[in-house]
Protein backbone atom coordinates (compact mmCIF):
# COMPACT_ATOMS: atom_id res chain seq x y z
CA UNK A 1 0.00 0.00 0.00
CA UNK A 2 1.35 3.84 -0.99
CA UNK A 3 2.18 5.91 1.92
CA UNK A 4 -0.31 8.47 0.67
CA UNK A 5 -3.23 5.64 0.88
CA UNK A 6 -2.51 5.33 4.28
CA UNK A 7 -2.07 9.13 5.05
CA UNK A 8 -4.55 11.15 3.99
CA UNK A 9 -2.81 14.86 2.51
CA UNK A 10 -3.57 17.45 5.48
CA UNK A 11 -3.70 20.83 4.41
CA UNK A 12 0.15 21.71 3.72
CA UNK A 13 1.07 18.14 3.79
CA UNK A 14 1.60 16.11 0.42
CA UNK A 15 3.51 13.22 -0.24
CA UNK A 16 5.52 14.45 -3.34
CA UNK A 17 7.79 10.54 -3.47
CA UNK A 18 7.64 7.19 -2.17
CA UNK A 19 9.39 4.00 -2.30
CA UNK A 20 8.44 0.85 -0.19
CA UNK A 21 11.93 -0.37 0.55
CA UNK A 22 10.37 -3.91 2.51
CA UNK A 23 6.77 -4.61 3.90
CA UNK A 24 5.68 -8.25 5.26
CA UNK A 25 2.35 -8.24 7.20
CA UNK A 26 3.97 -6.86 10.34
CA UNK A 27 5.91 -3.56 9.02
CA UNK A 28 7.06 -1.45 5.89
CA UNK A 29 9.32 0.67 5.49
CA UNK A 30 8.76 3.57 3.13
CA UNK A 31 10.87 6.59 1.61
CA UNK A 32 9.46 9.27 1.24
CA UNK A 33 9.63 12.78 0.06
CA UNK A 34 6.88 14.80 2.06
CA UNK A 35 6.12 18.32 1.38
CA UNK A 36 5.07 19.90 5.17
CA UNK A 37 3.74 23.53 6.17
CA UNK A 38 7.24 24.82 7.82
CA UNK A 39 9.31 22.85 4.51
CA UNK A 40 6.96 23.57 1.04
CA UNK A 41 10.13 22.27 -0.95
CA UNK A 42 9.75 18.71 0.55
CA UNK A 43 11.68 16.47 3.28
CA UNK A 44 13.19 12.83 3.12
CA UNK A 45 12.19 10.72 5.56
CA UNK A 46 12.33 7.02 6.24
CA UNK A 47 8.69 6.40 7.44
CA UNK A 48 7.58 2.57 8.89
CA UNK A 49 4.16 1.58 8.93
CA UNK A 50 2.48 -0.05 11.47
CA UNK A 51 -1.05 -0.59 12.08
CA UNK A 52 -3.04 0.77 14.26
CA UNK A 53 -3.35 -0.39 17.90
CA UNK A 54 -5.30 -0.45 21.30
CA UNK A 55 -4.35 -0.86 24.87
CA UNK A 56 -6.59 -0.77 27.61
CA UNK A 57 -6.92 -0.77 31.69
CA UNK A 58 -9.18 -3.20 32.90
CA UNK A 59 -10.31 -2.06 36.12
CA UNK A 60 -11.87 -4.34 38.71
CA UNK A 61 -14.65 -3.72 41.18
CA UNK A 62 -13.05 -3.13 43.77
CA UNK A 63 -10.76 -0.31 41.61
CA UNK A 64 -7.82 -2.23 40.95
CA UNK A 65 -5.95 -2.73 37.28
CA UNK A 66 -5.31 -6.23 35.81
CA UNK A 67 -1.97 -6.42 34.40
CA UNK A 68 0.11 -9.09 32.40
CA UNK A 69 3.69 -10.47 31.92
CA UNK A 70 4.60 -10.66 28.53
CA UNK A 71 7.77 -11.55 26.98
CA UNK A 72 8.65 -9.49 24.07
CA UNK A 73 10.93 -10.09 21.92
CA UNK A 74 12.28 -7.10 20.35
CA UNK A 75 13.71 -5.66 23.77
CA UNK A 76 14.15 -9.28 25.08
CA UNK A 77 12.49 -9.49 27.98
CA UNK A 78 9.31 -9.93 29.69
CA UNK A 79 7.42 -6.87 30.44
CA UNK A 80 4.45 -6.24 33.05
CA UNK A 81 1.65 -4.10 30.74
CA UNK A 82 -2.03 -3.08 29.92
CA UNK A 83 -3.69 -5.51 27.57
CA UNK A 84 -2.97 -4.33 24.24
CA UNK A 85 -3.07 -5.52 20.28
CA UNK A 86 -3.34 -4.29 16.74
CA UNK A 87 -6.05 -3.38 15.00
CA UNK A 88 -6.85 -5.52 12.06
CA UNK A 89 -7.99 -2.79 9.72
CA UNK A 90 -6.73 -2.04 6.14
CA UNK A 91 -6.33 1.86 6.30
CA UNK A 92 -8.34 4.12 9.20
CA UNK A 93 -10.08 2.20 11.63
CA UNK A 94 -13.73 3.21 13.15
CA UNK A 95 -14.88 3.84 16.35
CA UNK A 96 -16.36 0.48 16.51
CA UNK A 97 -13.77 -1.47 15.51
CA UNK A 98 -11.38 0.41 17.91
CA UNK A 99 -13.67 -0.96 20.70
CA UNK A 100 -14.03 -4.23 19.72
CA UNK A 101 -10.43 -4.75 19.46
CA UNK A 102 -9.89 -3.11 22.95
CA UNK A 103 -12.01 -5.48 24.13
CA UNK A 104 -11.28 -8.72 22.31
CA UNK A 105 -7.53 -8.01 23.92
CA UNK A 106 -8.84 -7.63 27.19
CA UNK A 107 -10.67 -11.03 27.31
CA UNK A 108 -7.45 -12.88 25.18
CA UNK A 109 -5.11 -11.26 27.73
CA UNK A 110 -6.17 -10.43 30.44
CA UNK A 111 -9.55 -13.81 30.32
CA UNK A 112 -11.88 -10.46 31.22
CA UNK A 113 -14.95 -8.90 29.94
CA UNK A 114 -16.71 -5.74 30.70
CA UNK A 115 -19.68 -5.74 33.51
CA UNK A 116 -23.32 -5.86 31.43
CA UNK A 117 -23.27 -2.32 33.64
CA UNK A 118 -19.95 -1.31 32.93
CA UNK A 119 -18.61 1.33 31.26
CA UNK A 120 -15.74 1.34 28.15
CA UNK A 121 -14.29 5.05 28.69
CA UNK A 122 -11.89 6.08 25.46
CA UNK A 123 -8.42 8.16 26.69
CA UNK A 124 -7.29 9.27 23.02
CA UNK A 125 -4.54 7.99 21.18
CA UNK A 126 -1.01 8.40 21.03
CA UNK A 127 1.87 8.31 19.43
CA UNK A 128 4.72 5.73 19.99
CA UNK A 129 7.67 6.82 18.29
CA UNK A 130 6.77 9.53 15.32
CA UNK A 131 10.15 9.89 14.37
CA UNK A 132 10.25 6.76 12.58
CA UNK A 133 6.99 4.70 12.85
CA UNK A 134 3.08 6.22 12.13
CA UNK A 135 1.95 3.51 14.45
CA UNK A 136 -1.19 5.37 16.32
CA UNK A 137 -2.51 3.45 19.50
CA UNK A 138 -5.93 4.11 21.01
CA UNK A 139 -6.34 4.20 24.57
CA UNK A 140 -8.65 2.80 26.92
CA UNK A 141 -10.23 1.99 30.29
CA UNK A 142 -13.04 -0.56 31.21
CA UNK A 143 -14.81 -0.64 34.67
CA UNK A 144 -15.77 -2.42 36.30
CA UNK A 145 -14.67 -6.06 34.71
CA UNK A 146 -15.69 -9.20 35.47
CA UNK A 147 -14.07 -12.65 34.83
CA UNK A 148 -14.61 -14.30 31.52
CA UNK A 149 -16.46 -17.90 32.02
CA UNK A 150 -13.69 -19.43 29.70
CA UNK A 151 -10.29 -17.82 30.96
CA UNK A 152 -8.00 -15.84 28.47
CA UNK A 153 -7.25 -17.41 25.06
CA UNK A 154 -3.77 -15.63 24.49
CA UNK A 155 -2.84 -16.26 21.16
CA UNK A 156 -0.13 -18.80 19.74
CA UNK A 157 2.37 -16.31 18.54
CA UNK A 158 1.86 -14.31 22.49
CA UNK A 159 3.88 -15.37 25.19
CA UNK A 160 1.95 -14.21 28.49
CA UNK A 161 3.80 -15.10 31.71
CA UNK A 162 1.10 -14.22 34.23
CA UNK A 163 -2.17 -11.99 35.02
CA UNK A 164 -2.65 -10.51 38.31
CA UNK A 165 -3.97 -7.17 39.93
CA UNK A 166 -2.26 -4.21 41.23
CA UNK A 167 -3.91 -1.69 43.16
CA UNK A 168 -3.20 2.20 42.22
CA UNK A 169 -0.15 2.60 44.26
CA UNK A 170 1.45 -0.94 43.85
CA UNK A 171 1.14 0.64 39.51
CA UNK A 172 2.36 4.19 40.49
CA UNK A 173 5.67 2.11 42.88
CA UNK A 174 6.10 0.40 39.95
CA UNK A 175 6.47 2.83 37.24
CA UNK A 176 8.54 5.53 39.52
CA UNK A 177 10.60 2.29 39.97
CA UNK A 178 11.30 1.71 36.58
CA UNK A 179 9.96 -1.64 36.59
CA UNK A 180 6.82 -0.95 34.31
CA UNK A 181 8.49 0.53 31.02
CA UNK A 182 6.52 0.17 28.08
CA UNK A 183 4.77 3.18 26.73
CA UNK A 184 1.85 2.17 26.36
CA UNK A 185 1.47 1.49 30.51
CA UNK A 186 3.03 4.73 30.82
CA UNK A 187 0.53 6.70 28.69
CA UNK A 188 -2.52 5.31 29.95
CA UNK A 189 -1.25 6.04 33.49
CA UNK A 190 -0.73 9.30 32.24
CA UNK A 191 -4.30 9.96 30.57
CA UNK A 192 -5.85 8.91 33.86
CA UNK A 193 -3.71 10.77 36.05
CA UNK A 194 -4.17 13.56 34.34
CA UNK A 195 -7.79 13.21 33.90
CA UNK A 196 -7.84 12.26 37.88
CA UNK A 197 -9.29 8.37 37.52
CA UNK A 198 -6.12 7.19 39.36
CA UNK B 1 25.15 -5.30 12.41
CA UNK B 2 23.63 -8.75 13.65
CA UNK B 3 20.46 -8.78 16.32
CA UNK B 4 23.16 -10.64 18.39
CA UNK B 5 25.38 -7.87 18.83
CA UNK B 6 22.48 -5.57 19.57
CA UNK B 7 21.41 -7.36 22.30
CA UNK B 8 23.32 -9.05 24.30
CA UNK B 9 21.94 -12.99 24.70
CA UNK B 10 20.66 -12.72 28.34
CA UNK B 11 19.43 -16.35 30.30
CA UNK B 12 17.12 -18.20 28.77
CA UNK B 13 17.18 -15.70 25.57
CA UNK B 14 19.50 -16.86 22.27
CA UNK B 15 19.25 -15.73 18.81
CA UNK B 16 18.94 -18.81 16.73
CA UNK B 17 19.04 -16.85 13.22
CA UNK B 18 18.93 -13.91 12.00
CA UNK B 19 18.40 -12.14 8.49
CA UNK B 20 18.49 -8.51 8.06
CA UNK B 21 15.98 -7.79 5.18
CA UNK B 22 16.60 -4.17 4.76
CA UNK B 23 19.08 -1.22 6.70
CA UNK B 24 19.64 2.09 6.58
CA UNK B 25 21.12 4.90 8.55
CA UNK B 26 17.50 5.56 10.45
CA UNK B 27 16.05 2.12 10.74
CA UNK B 28 17.17 -1.73 10.22
CA UNK B 29 14.61 -4.81 10.04
CA UNK B 30 15.53 -8.18 11.19
CA UNK B 31 13.74 -11.59 10.76
CA UNK B 32 15.08 -13.53 13.63
CA UNK B 33 14.51 -16.27 15.55
CA UNK B 34 14.88 -16.29 19.28
CA UNK B 35 14.61 -18.56 22.22
CA UNK B 36 13.18 -17.43 25.10
CA UNK B 37 12.17 -18.85 29.08
CA UNK B 38 8.76 -19.46 27.38
CA UNK B 39 9.55 -20.62 24.01
CA UNK B 40 12.69 -22.80 24.46
CA UNK B 41 12.17 -23.79 20.62
CA UNK B 42 12.19 -20.59 19.42
CA UNK B 43 9.73 -18.19 18.29
CA UNK B 44 10.00 -16.48 14.54
CA UNK B 45 9.54 -12.43 14.97
CA UNK B 46 9.99 -9.18 12.98
CA UNK B 47 12.19 -6.58 14.39
CA UNK B 48 13.40 -3.35 14.01
CA UNK B 49 16.32 -2.12 15.16
CA UNK B 50 16.59 2.11 16.00
CA UNK B 51 19.41 3.70 18.01
CA UNK B 52 18.61 4.24 21.75
CA UNK B 53 17.20 7.66 22.36
CA UNK B 54 16.77 9.99 25.10
CA UNK B 55 14.00 12.71 26.47
CA UNK B 56 14.50 15.68 28.81
CA UNK B 57 12.43 17.61 30.86
CA UNK B 58 13.92 21.22 31.40
CA UNK B 59 12.24 22.89 34.49
CA UNK B 60 12.81 26.38 34.49
CA UNK B 61 13.38 28.27 37.65
CA UNK B 62 9.64 29.09 38.38
CA UNK B 63 9.18 25.16 38.16
CA UNK B 64 7.99 25.28 34.47
CA UNK B 65 8.66 22.91 31.66
CA UNK B 66 9.64 24.21 28.46
CA UNK B 67 7.66 21.67 25.13
CA UNK B 68 8.68 22.25 21.88
CA UNK B 69 6.18 22.21 18.75
CA UNK B 70 7.57 20.05 15.87
CA UNK B 71 6.83 18.60 12.45
CA UNK B 72 6.61 14.77 12.89
CA UNK B 73 6.31 13.24 9.18
CA UNK B 74 5.56 9.84 9.77
CA UNK B 75 2.67 11.15 11.77
CA UNK B 76 1.86 13.77 9.54
CA UNK B 77 1.07 16.80 12.54
CA UNK B 78 3.02 18.99 14.31
CA UNK B 79 3.24 18.09 17.90
CA UNK B 80 3.63 19.70 21.58
CA UNK B 81 6.96 17.68 23.16
CA UNK B 82 9.56 17.65 25.44
CA UNK B 83 13.38 17.72 23.70
CA UNK B 84 14.23 14.25 22.42
CA UNK B 85 16.94 12.74 20.25
CA UNK B 86 18.75 9.49 19.49
CA UNK B 87 21.86 8.76 20.95
CA UNK B 88 24.79 8.44 18.48
CA UNK B 89 26.94 5.35 19.62
CA UNK B 90 27.73 1.65 17.91
CA UNK B 91 25.82 -0.26 20.56
CA UNK B 92 24.81 0.28 24.35
CA UNK B 93 25.70 3.75 24.98
CA UNK B 94 26.95 4.60 28.35
CA UNK B 95 25.93 6.52 31.11
CA UNK B 96 27.72 9.40 30.61
CA UNK B 97 26.97 9.55 26.58
CA UNK B 98 23.66 9.41 28.11
CA UNK B 99 23.70 11.95 29.73
CA UNK B 100 25.56 14.29 27.22
CA UNK B 101 22.99 13.44 24.43
CA UNK B 102 20.22 14.70 26.99
CA UNK B 103 21.81 18.00 27.49
CA UNK B 104 22.70 18.11 23.49
CA UNK B 105 19.23 17.80 22.57
CA UNK B 106 18.08 20.20 25.47
CA UNK B 107 20.36 22.91 24.11
CA UNK B 108 19.61 22.56 19.94
CA UNK B 109 16.01 22.31 20.57
CA UNK B 110 15.18 24.27 23.56
CA UNK B 111 17.86 26.33 23.53
CA UNK B 112 18.51 25.98 27.30
CA UNK B 113 21.75 25.08 29.52
CA UNK B 114 21.49 22.94 32.93
CA UNK B 115 22.34 25.66 35.46
CA UNK B 116 25.72 25.77 37.51
CA UNK B 117 23.94 24.61 40.83
CA UNK B 118 21.18 22.44 38.74
CA UNK B 119 20.15 19.17 38.84
CA UNK B 120 20.07 16.39 35.90
CA UNK B 121 17.83 13.81 37.23
CA UNK B 122 17.43 10.64 35.71
CA UNK B 123 14.45 9.30 35.84
CA UNK B 124 14.51 5.77 33.88
CA UNK B 125 13.83 4.13 30.61
CA UNK B 126 10.75 3.39 28.89
CA UNK B 127 10.30 0.97 25.64
CA UNK B 128 8.63 2.77 23.25
CA UNK B 129 6.89 -0.31 21.08
CA UNK B 130 8.16 -3.10 22.23
CA UNK B 131 6.12 -5.34 19.85
CA UNK B 132 8.52 -4.74 17.25
CA UNK B 133 10.70 -1.93 17.95
CA UNK B 134 14.11 -2.88 20.15
CA UNK B 135 14.21 1.47 20.88
CA UNK B 136 14.96 2.41 24.37
CA UNK B 137 14.44 5.56 25.26
CA UNK B 138 16.70 7.44 28.18
CA UNK B 139 14.40 10.17 30.51
CA UNK B 140 15.42 12.75 32.61
CA UNK B 141 14.49 16.19 34.55
CA UNK B 142 16.68 18.86 34.33
CA UNK B 143 16.26 21.93 36.83
CA UNK B 144 16.92 24.41 36.79
CA UNK B 145 17.66 25.49 33.08
CA UNK B 146 18.50 28.98 32.12
CA UNK B 147 18.42 30.29 28.73
CA UNK B 148 21.41 29.12 26.33
CA UNK B 149 23.45 32.53 25.52
CA UNK B 150 23.06 31.28 21.57
CA UNK B 151 19.58 30.55 21.76
CA UNK B 152 18.36 27.31 20.05
CA UNK B 153 20.55 25.50 17.33
CA UNK B 154 18.00 23.45 14.98
CA UNK B 155 19.64 20.57 12.92
CA UNK B 156 18.54 21.07 9.28
CA UNK B 157 16.52 18.04 8.90
CA UNK B 158 13.95 19.03 12.28
CA UNK B 159 11.28 21.46 11.33
CA UNK B 160 11.16 23.06 15.54
CA UNK B 161 7.84 25.84 15.39
CA UNK B 162 8.34 27.44 18.56
CA UNK B 163 9.32 26.66 22.24
CA UNK B 164 7.33 27.66 25.57
CA UNK B 165 6.60 27.13 28.88
CA UNK B 166 4.02 25.05 30.32
CA UNK B 167 2.71 25.41 34.15
CA UNK B 168 2.29 21.67 35.32
CA UNK B 169 -1.45 22.38 34.97
CA UNK B 170 -1.25 23.47 31.31
CA UNK B 171 0.96 20.29 30.84
CA UNK B 172 -1.77 18.10 32.71
CA UNK B 173 -4.52 19.82 31.01
CA UNK B 174 -3.01 19.53 27.48
CA UNK B 175 -2.08 15.65 28.51
CA UNK B 176 -6.01 14.90 29.77
CA UNK B 177 -7.33 16.75 26.06
CA UNK B 178 -5.44 14.55 24.21
CA UNK B 179 -3.13 17.42 22.45
CA UNK B 180 -0.05 16.07 23.95
CA UNK B 181 -0.06 12.87 22.34
CA UNK B 182 3.67 11.64 22.09
CA UNK B 183 5.07 8.81 24.48
CA UNK B 184 8.18 10.62 24.85
CA UNK B 185 6.00 13.77 27.37
CA UNK B 186 3.78 11.03 28.65
CA UNK B 187 6.30 9.05 29.70
CA UNK B 188 7.91 11.89 31.29
CA UNK B 189 5.21 12.96 32.98
CA UNK B 190 3.95 9.21 34.00
CA UNK B 191 7.92 8.71 35.61
CA UNK B 192 7.22 12.05 37.14
CA UNK B 193 3.83 12.25 38.86
CA UNK B 194 4.52 8.24 40.10
CA UNK B 195 7.76 9.91 41.63
CA UNK B 196 5.59 12.55 43.56
CA UNK B 197 7.97 15.34 41.57
CA UNK B 198 4.76 17.16 39.25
Amino acid sequence: MRFHDLHQNAPGWQTLEDTEAFANPYAAVHLVKVKTPMRPEGARWTVIHRKAACVIAPITPEGNLLLIRQERIPVRAALWELPAGQIDDGGAPGDAEIRAAALREMREEAGCLLAPEGQLTPLGFFFSSPGILDEQTFLFAASPVVPCPDGPAHEESEAIAECRAFTPAELRERIASGEIRDANTLAVFARMTALGML
